[in-house]
């Protein structure tokens, strides 16, 4: 077999064979075919696309190329979440208890955050002591115990995935569909759940900014899942705006807090709900969605799900003052009121912007040596469709400078206002399985 | 300028400037663009193509990544003429000297051959005591004294080309109308003659077979001379079958004195005369084609055009006694009939079969270290639309050894046979200016 035939057939549109996709995947993680063989090849599958089976196998192979992780130790049927990302995305802290708080088992590895954001182990550090080091046998016997542990992704999970994910960085074939897919389902399927539930975000603040390449990310992940295996359910949410009204690392656990504490925030009760009523279906603890979601939704109001969280948090090493009085996370000194511009309504509240800003104010990084700073961030006053008159705060800056005109300008550039009420947009699009 | 955002914009599409073309070709000769984002470019040409423009420029920067021969001690206009290369080409030998023998003057730079059968030099080599090692002063002064000379290539011509081309073949990225016809246009242009004369073949022995897609190789070529200041005309001629009866390379210096004596080879004498006609035309020597035509006839005829081939050939150290009586020339010392399988007519006489046959023969190289042998050979018989009986001799191979199974077995299977004289087919397909 000749690396430079492969080429020239997924150059032709020919499906190559689940031999031809690990020979590549084999040798291009030992070294013995070389970048310049694998960005070409890249470079005709973005062109040519892969079909669900060469996606799958592609995945198999990102996926055997490395450690997969054994969550056997834990009992019960252990699913995982994921979300292709998105601004202001609290929704682990909430969807992760309320499923350990009806005893599902779940076991989170996470990373930490590149981009607008911190990931989901920054935004824990903000809760004084709380320790993601956990061996293999402390966070085995935590899942076991408390239902719930989130621990910073060790191991060489996918070690293919990461050095194609290199390459694709920097010789423009990021954006393909089956490669996308591939790439989250190889350290998803790495991870050792039996079953996953992906949130799909849709929109501006999303990578995917329309629904029909959302759908196609969702299809070919749910595809993957589902031939090597694991059942996969995708849900497809707006991205337009941000989750909530927080972003930033201790305001997005607090937010993620007043939820588990049965506080109405539409979007985010609604699709903490909606990924947890699908994790727990597949894990066989109710019938149906409809009889999960009304059950779960029990938990967030009857105080079980906070619970949980604070058992996990405690059991990690957190201290629980800080979150049984939220007062006491880091906040930043300065506030800063971005004002409306116009009166009307609010037509865009636009995520990726607002994203950005953050990162300017410090709750992001924007290379991988850039120090997080825990307290600073952005509440938004208002969101798409609100009435707004000029003059009226629409958001806030938490800022540890008593300037941040970056952050300022970026967030006013976000907000766009409409002389008429904006149409309702849908906020879950799709369910796909 | 970032590399990545040139290979974004070509795989979405855009045109490159003339900017980011120089930055990719200059980059890439230093070595500070790395392989694996050129080879992406590359597949994104191959997908997205270039416009004229993209491959003007990039045949531009090709030649000034290198030497450029400088030919302006030579007198007169300089025509150079290129083949994109076919089976029993032996065109140079005869246009070479027919053209030299009005006074055009022809300095050629050629290059040892790869493939099917050896390349010009190693067929001139065929000549005992032939020496295409010229000094520059040398090859000057013979240009300007006998109005031809064949050099072997020296000096470092577009780099840039010779590095982008073994990436291309390991690569899948050979394929590419704009990369080939960049490849071909900046080695002639950086060898300094000032109109260009190429011979695109098309058919199953040449690199093209389609006539589409010989004519769109041919535009770009023409367009890229003439967008740099070369003149440039293009005759798409047949390669179907081979050119002439003899392959190998004694076999076809033979053949072209044969014709440079005046004999009717139909298809050699044709295409000789219709590409010196045009180098004439554009050197000013005649005001039309079909007048050059008439006179160059007259020069195969009276002996002129082999009296300039026999000047040549002793000038550069070539024993005249191997041309006047060819049979002095190397032979080989087995002669092996390939008989007709049919009665009927010959309907193909697949080219590139009868080139691989040499090839096996010695005639040609598989790999850069291979020896050639200059006696080995195929001598055709009969050629398209012949009437054969069951049993005539449709070709002789010269062989080393008395059984040449491979070869026999290759030379059979390009004649193919039928049972009504087949349509005549057209020799020279169009000129393109």
């Amino acid at each position: 077999m000749r690396m430079v035939d492969i080429i020239i057939d997924k150059r032709n549109g020919k499906e190559l064979s689940k031999q031809e996709i690990d020979f590549f995947i084999e040798g291009y993680t030992k070294g013995t075919i070389p970048d310049y063989q694998a960005s070409a090849l890249l470079m005709a599958i973005y062109f040519n696309g892969m079909t669900q089976k060469e996606t799958a196998w592609l995945t198999q192979a990102m996926v055997d190329s490395g450690e997969q992780i054994d969550l056997s130790a834990i009992s019960g049927h252990k699913v995982d979440k994921h979300s292709t990302g998105g601004v202001g995305d609290k929704i682990t802290f909430i969807t992760g208890p309320l499923v350990a708080s009806v005893g599902v088992p779940v076991a989170k590895m996470s990373g930490r955050g590149l981009g607008h954001t911190g990931g989901t182990i920054d935004k824990l550090d903000s809760i004084q002591g709380f320790n993601s080091s956990l061996t293999k046998n402390v966070f085995t016997d935590n899942v076991n115990k408390f239902k719930l542990a989130v621990a910073g992704q060790t191991g060489n999970l996918a070690p293919a995935d990461k050095k194609l994910y290199a390459l694709r960085d920097v010789t423009g074939t990021i954006d393909s569909i089956p490669l996308i897919a591939g790439s989250i389902m190889s350290k998803k399927l790495a991870s050792g759940a039996d079953s996953i539930v992906l949130d799909v975000k849709t929109g501006s603040g999303a990578f995917m900014k329309t629904i029909e390449k959302s759908e196609a990310l969702a299809r070919s992940m749910v595809d993957i899942g589902n031939a090597l295996g694991r059942q996969t359910i995708a849900v497809i949410s707006d991205m337009n705006q941000p989750l909530g009204y927080e972003i930033g690392n201790a305001n997005e656990i607090k937010e993620a807090i007043a939820v588990l504490n049965g506080k109405h925030i539409p979007d985010l009760r609604r699709l903490a709900l909606e990924l947890a009523a699908h994790m727990t279906v597949l894990a066989e603890v109710y019938p149906t969605y409809e009889n999960a979601y009304l059950e779960l939704e029990k938990n967030l109001d009857n105080g079980k799900a906070f619970h949980a969280f604070r058992t996990f948090v405690e059991a990690q090493g957190g201290n629980t003052d800080r979150i049984d009085d939220v007062t006491q996370l880091p906040s930043a000194p300065h506030h800063i009121e971005v004002k409306a511009e116009e009166t009307g309504y609010v037509s865009d509240v636009d995520a990726e912007l607002i994203g950005v800003a953050a990162m300017y104010l410090g709750a992001g990084r924007a290379t991988k040596e850039d120090e997080i700073s825990h307290g600073v961030g952005i509440t938004l006053q208002k969101k798409y469709g609100d009435k707004v008159d000029r003059g009226d705060v629409v958001a806030i800056l938490h800022s540890n400078t008593d300037k941040a005109t970056d952050s300022l300008e970026k967030v006013k550039a976000a907000y766009r206002y409409s002389t008429s009420k904006p149409d309702k947009r849908a906020f879950i699009h799709k369910v796909m399985k």
